[in-house]
């Protein structure tokens, strides 16, 4: 099943991790440690293999995939001989990224996004085409009534000023082309009433939001501990300290919101009440791409007693993300191939902010995503 | 259903906290926090109540029950309001706290554990009776052939020397007078063929082994999801600081060691590969009931990118333990009456080396016991 | 050396702690761990005793110091049969701790602080009598020419408005009335051009500013390592969680933000370049007193090797505080006594923000307070 | 002043580190970082600079030092970049690193050593010579009577059992041949009477013992502040987590307990005191020369409040040890040429075991050592 995998934000760290990784795993020069759809488990003929997988993007940076390799191997995230193997396919891609459409009215970029996804597919012959938001965090989204309903939606996007945030937009235009869409950013992008029966009329799929790969992958699995254990958790604070784009990026007041807002939810989900706390972002270049999270979490246990813990997480945001980025272009391809439409809610499992209901605790997640999986045939049971 | 709950080790920390905390919970001075079956999805009315509960015990300590209360709160483990408001109460039980017997060979001991136990379900009519070794950690076993048939046990317990350690002396004692058995330390227990013989024969349940509370509760959930994302973990080091009565009997290296090696099974057990690094226990008198643990984690992901997780744990040891012990008996009793015989697997939820197959993971095993007690009947779903 | 301590903020965490401190120690109920006054190296006949204090103070709360002095044993600040063993001696103090006087103008507030100063220095016959502002931190003060010069200063303070913070007008009439002022908030208190020559004028010692109790403490020692080991500091950063009194302050900005600035001074100060990196404060109610701070240094070493520190500090603010308040309510008084005038930059050793010139490094700041309390006759030598 | 720098252990990392930077800095291709003879307050003109430096060495190793170097920097401990640049050189010092001498008695094998060191000193017309140990930390040495005294060992060395460990008998041979030596490593080396008397006899200078670059650092600041503040230190309890050679090498019990023991003095000669808790050493070849420290200190404070901190440490042993070593060398040679014999006490700001009298603190040591080269002329003041 040949897929196309079209990255929004394709020269950015994400991105080229998740290029320069496809090309290595596939060409068994690295081992797909992290792909979890490798794991014996989740292991599925209905899932396209890394040879099936054929790549393209858009982005408003210019700097060559090679370029940003080395960065990314000067800052620790990619291993340099990997990156000088790989060199040359990276090369031929470059013409694969595209400049994102600019027009008079987010009508016409939409349009012209959608005509830059047809011509790939066509181009390629593909029987999947699966879009992913990787590019930069945004603001929190102003709301706009025309977000509610398509018809109203349609209208207004004919007019002069903008209606929908750039992620909603992609979104829009990758339903209207019948592509898949996941929002691996804490951006809107699918999230609105109207793009979700423009979804539904053009039998599209699509999963987000925000790729779950620190802080909150950690809380998927330490609040439901505490609350199996009927702990009673007072308090839980943390701080994130990053550098790279994405720490650059937050640094910006609107899109530190969106981030900050997106981890908390996660606890009062699980636990079934808002423990005390919150959740800081800070940026230090210094520190790159291994962002160093902190967290304390104050508890009470039997007759009232307090207790403790902490800890340090030092994980490079690139490496975690970019193996999950494979996974869901692979799923949303196969689950679209088995007859999905509308929102996935079984891949609840890589995101910070599942879309559609769903447990945020990650065994249950893990379950339903083996269960999703499991029905479409052949897959082995067990994790390890 | 009337229900004893019979401690060994009846004096020291744990025992104790339970007593408080079981007489506070039942006359609503206190929540259940801890208990995890007062957890709505596991409330089942085939589930002993806190009213249904009468205790005893063996020790060979002589510390009355109201002093050991007291030095608990001193060192912040209980609050003094509570055990004064108790105390009447546990001078009351002084009385049920026998002297561990002795005899000549170990056979006349256990039939006078025995004896100890049969008199004290007469006396107060109860309807099930479950034994619960909370003493401290023996030294590691020295194997003997007879634990391997119980019909050679037999005849080597009439001998004058010792066959069985003290803790598998008291299982056996248990089965013979038909109770269940909990082991809650790391200690043998009836983790011997011949006990598992004996307890079939008697029609007796048990459960054991190891308390899981705080390091070992850590590695349970997050061993999986380093799992569950594909994650490589290649070291798992970490050390122990506690003082108390506990950490004390630690310093003697045989019990450190048994303790030391039913902490590292776990990690095999759920990756499928068993990481570097070891788990050292230190006794530091002054951290006293409040334990500190640390961790480091190093493992790779995605290309081999290097990352690291670390975290403490300060955790009150008998404040956690005490609720599940409690919780022990009241599901051991319960399976009992629903006719279970042998060990009940279901129960790993509660230990570091859990007793027949099963996974050591979690969310698994609370997913295993939510079924044990569903089929009991009436318990609600969902954690929260 | 009959010696008055004057808490402004007399009914507060840190005073009450301070007040039962020192009578326990003064009647040998507890040690005087913490005093730094009582190391053998600090120890000068020029100081005076715990005997020789006469406490009173000011403060707008009306809540009984005996009620107060129970809250922080609840806390886990106060040992309760400490409180309870003064608790006498506290009813008997009532009646010296007065309400804040208020008046038309801020020139007759100031006259009627003066008042009580003058009355309770006379009412007890002192040969000292020390002011030392422990209440809430305030915002950051507006600036106001006249608070450059004294004469200006003396005609503004006539006039409706308010041209003082309440800490500086507190040290106006102090000065007015020749006593010491210590400032152990981030408040401005006495640094203002015309209150130091005021302070010249009337002959008053003063110090501060900002107790040095945590973090900063710890920057203190460990910024002078990596001078001293010529390892470049590039980032540090962090985060305090703390409850109580003044955790809720700091939930206003204002308040916040010159919590803040006096923390970040330090590391420039010691290391002769400001590293990257933020301190933030979060109020977390359920933390209490007993806060955590966490640090992330990022440094590099020989050929540029990256390597990291972090620490966390579970530390009692009011427990680390209150002892340096009698350290310096003596220390001050000594210096006075020993014809000093204005600043005294030696007790720089106390303060995130000392006054007058000198280094930020704890073990320098050490040696300038052994020089000077040497210079009073009699201190022995050496740490321990 | 040209100064010959004789590494035993020549091939190992922190020689080769040392070397690779000495070239570098030499030939201004990195800056000196963690040298601390190249800050303002200690530079003199009596001190070698990087220009002065010869270097030669042992070892029984035959890796080649290029090979070493790469190796070194595949670990992330060096450059690789600047490796290449220094490629042609370390080949060109190839042929100065000589095998270990053998012979039919320590007498013998010592006659060797000691001429391949002043064939070297004559070959490169050296000034001084200073031999640093910075092999593998050999097994705690069993006590000998011939240490005592220098005659006996002369007539013991003769016999056929070897008498002194190799450290101890490089510092013979060193000696004999008028050279300077630096024991870098916790091995015995000059700490015995009998080469004391030598030393003395030779005019030759030495200095030790174990380079202070972790842990102890951070006790040698951390722990004069605890002393400062009069605060008492219950507990200091931890665990150093280590790959590479060196950790490989303490796996050996032996070596694990010189190295403990050393690290162990420090609390208790600053403090005047020894708080309880141990130090564990672990091998985890996955950390390679990254090693993790972790530390948790309990202490109390006034009113017997109690409080913890923790830190974690993750420094790369061999990039801080290089630059001391670099910065022995050269203050050994100066302090020899400013006419010193014997032990040089002022060096114990480099070591957790410093030879003579002295204080453990690092500030009071930054003092001595500040002191020490003021004494040879012209150094600026002040650490930045």
């Amino acid at each position: 099943m040949r897929t196309g995998m079209w990255l929004v934000g394709a020269r950015g760290s994400v991105a080229v991790t998740s290029l320069v990784g496809a090309l290595a795993v596939r060409d068994g020069l690295a081992e797909p440690t992290g792909c979890v759809t490798e794991l014996p488990a989740l292991r599925s003929p209905a899932v396209p293999t890394f040879a099936d997988l054929v790549f393209g993007g858009h982005d408003i940076s210019v700097l060559r995939l090679v370029k940003k390799a080395e960065a990314l191997a000067a800052g620790g995230v990619l291993p340099l001989p990997l990156v000088e193997l790989v060199a040359g396919e990276l090369a031929e891609m470059e013409t694969q990224v595209l400049t994102v459409p600019t027009g008079p009215t987010q009508h016409d970029v939409a349009d012209r996004v959608a005509a830059d996804l047809t011509a790939f597919r066509d181009a390629h012959r593909l029987d999947e085409l699966v879009v992913v938001n990787v590019s930069s965090t945004e603001a929190l989204a102003t709301p706009h009534p025309a977000h509610a309903d398509l018809t109203a939606l349609r209208a207004a996007l004919q007019r002069p000023d903008p209606v929908l945030p750039n992620s909603s937009l992609f979104a829009y235009a990758a339903f209207t082309a019948g592509c898949g869409y996941v929002e691996f950013t804490p951006s809107t992008g699918p999230r609105l009433p109207a793009l979700a029966e423009l979804a539904e009329q053009a039998g599209a799929v699509y999963a987000g939001c925000d790729g779950k790969t620190g802080q909150t992958l950690l809380k998927s699995v330490l609040a439901p501990m505490f609350a199996m254990r009927h702990l009673q958790v007072q308090s839980w604070s943390g701080i994130n300290l990053l550098g790279g784009g994405d720490g650059a990026n937050l640094v910006e007041p609107g899109a530190n919101a969106a981030k900050v807002a997106s981890k908390q939810r996660v606890l009062a989900e699980i636990l079934g009440y808002q423990p005390e706390g919150h959740n800081r972002i800070d940026y230090v270049a210094d520190i790159g791409d291994l962002k160093t999270a902190w967290d304390l979490v104050t508890f009470s246990g039997f007759l009232g007693t307090r207790m403790r813990m902490e800890f340090s997480w030092h994980g490079c945001d690139s490496a975690l993300a970019a193996p999950l980025v494979l996974d869901l272009v692979r799923l949303t391809a196969a689950a679209h191939a088995a007859g999905g439409r509308g929102p996935v809610p079984e891949l609840g499992f890589f995101f910070k902010d599942p879309l559609g209901s769903g447990s945020h605790a990650l065994a249950d997640q893990w379950e339903q995503l083996r269960r999703l999986v499991a029905g479409w045939g052949d897959a082995d049971a067990g994790v390890a």
